[in-house]
């Protein structure tokens, strides 16, 4: 059975084909913002997948779309989807449904990802989170091979858990939140760069180069990150926590500051140092568009 | 189907027997302390429930066993039941097999009110997670009706989440834990009381009362465990968080403050306030036994 699985972000959009559970294409567009531009953008990435290979639209069983919003996966409705400038509610299922005749699910992308991840690290009927490193923080939640999205959707939002009461405030009006120290937007308020560059890249890159300030930098945020894989097993107890999101394009130096962080942090806790903690952290595959993947996951699902 | 649950606390032993679902009987026990005197003590306590009933023990088609302590349900072996002076590993569930000739699940006490109390406020297919303050912290959580243990047992264990990276050090060998802040032993640090009288009694009383400082201590804890609300809703998303253990016990006053400090808590957060906190808190009823409620419905799932 062959699925699209389509992962729209802010500035692009990545299209996957699964025949059952392989990757058998791949298609990457720019993503157009806006309601109207966004329906065009998943639309035009069905049909560019569809066209690589060699098929009809209609060759796909379904379609599974990963958008960064709020998502009410039962009608497909997004809300919310700031970075895609879709302020108001929008029928983003239904309208795809119409426009491409074919069985259309949407799922929030970091869920969608989360559900990639634990398909391609092969613990798909198992236990993971995702935490999604990029601008902000948030993870996905799948235990026994199932996404965990919550009585009300909130399922996995332990960005904006407080873990400091001297923190920060929050933008999302509490103070100390857990986004303000482990998200890319705390990196780049400790190591500005310019233009478009990457201040995660930079700053680890600075480090492995012997900079000691930006060492005391990817320490402290390996610190943060290594607080929330802690949150996510001392609530959901999920076997692995896979670090994905733009911060973790970083690699192995950021996977290293979190091992330390999560080593350091079991130092004199016989508790902690029982969760094996260390061991239970991975790196989200950077050679598989995971959010694509899993939003076809859940299109072959539906 | 008559069932026996059984709850086996440091000083007593509630045993309760299920027709089906409803509660037929009740008897409460000494608990006798030590491997010996805990499996004895569980032995008793069906025996007596069954002669409460005028029938044999051979009347019940299923025991099920909540304790204190790290449970491996599956082989219903216990450890670190220390509040039992059962130190090393004990084989419960078989050894009670054995002595009762009857079928016998062991679960850790906690999840065990969890089930009972998603049972008995009739939320069993739901989602509730119970947060049992005693002496400790800890929560047992349900989702779609089934208890969430976690790859490694840990699930519902934030007591252990770190809040305040200036609070005090913690029994388990890390800094600022919610249990330093949210427990019946902070209860009794703030507001030390005498003998075997209760801090959580006596400083709401006082608080009740009129007295400022009294007033401070309950305001400040009702912080404290509404952080453990948001924190179970931020990271699992139960439809709704009960109130258990010893210190529940002082009812509306608690969960009162519990629910002005949500209100607090979200003032100036539209994300907070969206997730209406407040009327997702409830109290556990103090007219039914849910941790025996509960292992007899694990029981009977057994």
């Amino acid at each position: 059975m062959l699925t699209a699985g389509i992962d729209v972000g802010g500035t692009k959009t990545l299209a996957v084909a699964l025949d059952d559970r392989d990757v058998v294409g791949q298609v990457r567009l720019p993503t157009t913002l806006g309601p109207h531009g966004v329906v065009a953008s998943v639309a035009d990435a069905v049909g560019a997948l569809a066209a690589s290979l060699g098929q009809p639209v209609g060759a796909f069983a379904a379609v599974g779309v990963g958008v960064p919003g709020v998502v009410d996966h039962r009608d497909g409705r997004v809300a919310h989807a700031v970075n895609l400038a879709v302020r108001e509610p929008l029928r983003l299922g239904p309208l795809l449904a119409d426009r491409l005749d074919l069985p259309v699910s949407v799922e929030n992308d970091v869920n969608a990802a989360a559900l990639g991840a634990a398909h391609v690290l092969g613990v798909a009927d198992g236990d993971l989170a995702l935490l999604s490193i990029g601008t902000g923080l948030g993870a996905g939640i799948v235990t026994g091979g199932r996404l965990r999205r919550g009585a009300r959707g909130a399922a996995g939002e332990i960005g904006h858990v407080p873990v400091d009461p001297q923190g920060p405030p929050c933008p999302c009006g509490q103070r100390g939140c857990l986004e303000t120290l482990a998200s890319g937007a705390a990196l780049t308020a400790a190591w500005p760069v310019e233009g478009d560059a990457s201040s995660a890249a930079a700053v680890f890159a600075a480090a492995a180069h012997g900079d000691v300030r930006a060492q005391q930098v990817c320490a402290a945020f390996g610190g943060h990150v290594a607080a929330g894989v802690r949150l996510l097993v001392l609530t959901c107890d999920v076997e692995t926590v896979a670090l994905g999101g733009g911060v973790s394009e970083v690699g192995l130096p950021l996977l290293d500051a979190v091992r330390a962080a999560l080593r350091a942090q079991s130092t004199g806790s016989a508790f902690l140092s029982s969760l094996d903690l260390p061991a239970r952290v991975a790196l989200v595959p950077t050679d598989t568009p995971v959010g694509a993947v899993g939003a076809a996951l859940a299109g072959m699902r539906r």
